[in-house]
């Protein structure tokens, strides 16, 4: 028997949690590579896609995630890329990526429309994601989830001190919460540092944005299948 | 007296009710023109101005509201007028002007400091508002106003349905509620049609896709100075 109290809140990160995101990220990448890579003043693939990478993460703290910020951070770098070679035409196809992204249809990860049916009488599910509140909105609607979650919180940043706003907001005790992500910066330490409990479940793809050192000892499960199991038989204690 | 109960709680709306904010949009077209004009193959400023606010409007079922989703419209709108005559450093131009934009100083409305901290003991304060979440949730701690709300929504519709999700999660009565806010179309109408009140505070300047066609005998006031005497007064009754 453990010290803590049970769990009895789940909170579930969505993009790469709930939904494949970052493979379509990955996707609209390569398409910008394809446009821009033949007026490149700078050389080949790889440094088109740094470019992007560091006008991304200049923009982090003004404009904050989501995929408006993302397209406008491809229009500046393809502005710095192609310089005076840049037309209209490159213009408008840089932005229709951006809102195909923003319009692809939501697909669920394997086993999470299941996983979360089973845990919905058991637990209050809460979904904490961070992005552009109309797409979350939009993503959540569409993947037929909605019904299942007490509450859903987006959210600009994933920070102890967000975490325990939103927690106070929601009346829930840490004590007695598990946040499920597949960021270990994002969904996993934070959470731990505010006094409850997190699991990590990796995604098949990791933005480096949200690449984070930790010493090895964050629970781990290989997928969200394996969640129901891990919360019933106490390893979540 | 009145059949209805007393008011408990107020929303306020945020943008041009509590703080200046259609100002810094116009300001902002009036630089992009300034950009675009030498190149325009369209004409004149008026119809600039014409096709920027079309790209808007187009966008907008997509998009949504706030600073990244017109400055996506504007980098639209400048490829289609300049075409062949764009530029690496128009599109920087045009950029920039959203990043100032977004990163503009919050000004509150004459009266609303005061206002917001004489309602406070008398009444829970709700903010309901539009618009880029990181954004608004800057612009809120910026304003210093934060301390005195209950709770601050931001939402990506205000449309009858999201007030009755928002009045329900946040356990309003729409009986004790009253609406303020400086769109007739998003703060008034749709929350009278759920069954609680509202007043329209008048902005200076009206933004076109907020025009609403109404009868005349929606609640007014001239400024939100006369706010406390009219809840007070049972003018909201």
């Amino acid at each position: 028997l453990s010290a803590h109290r049970a769990v009895d809140v789940v909170g579930l990160d969505a993009d790469d949690t709930l939904w494949h995101c970052e493979d379509g990220f990955n996707r609209a990448i390569d398409e910008f590579v394809e446009v821009l890579a033949p007026s490149s003043a700078l050389g080949d693939a790889e440094h088109i896609r740094e470019a992007l990478d560091r006008t991304e993460r200049l923009n982090l703290p003004l404009f904050g995630y989501g995929v408006k910020a993302f397209t406008i951070a491809m229009i500046e770098a393809a502005a710095m890329i192609s310089d005076d070679r840049l037309t209209a035409r490159m213009v408008d196809q840089v932005v229709d990526i951006g809102k195909r992204l923003f319009a692809e249809p939501v697909v669920l990860i394997d086993g999470v429309a299941e996983v979360v049916a089973r845990l919905a009488p058991d637990y209050r599910l809460v979904m904490i994601t961070k992005g552009d509140l109309l797409h979350q909105e939009r993503k959540i609607s569409e993947s037929g989830l909605a019904r299942h979650f007490d509450a859903i919180e987006v959210i600009s940043e994933k920070d102890p001190a967000t975490y325990r706003r939103v927690l106070h907001e929601l009346r829930i005790d840490p004590a007695g919460f598990v946040m499920v992500g597949n960021s270990v910066r994002s969904d996993v330490l934070p959470v731990l540092s505010i006094g409850a409990r997190a699991v990590h479940v990796p995604y098949e793809v990791v933005w480096a944005h949200e690449v984070a050192v930790h010493d090895g000892s964050v629970p781990e499960l290989a997928s969200i299948r394996e969640l129901p199991a891990w919360l019933r038989d106490g390893d979540a204690r």
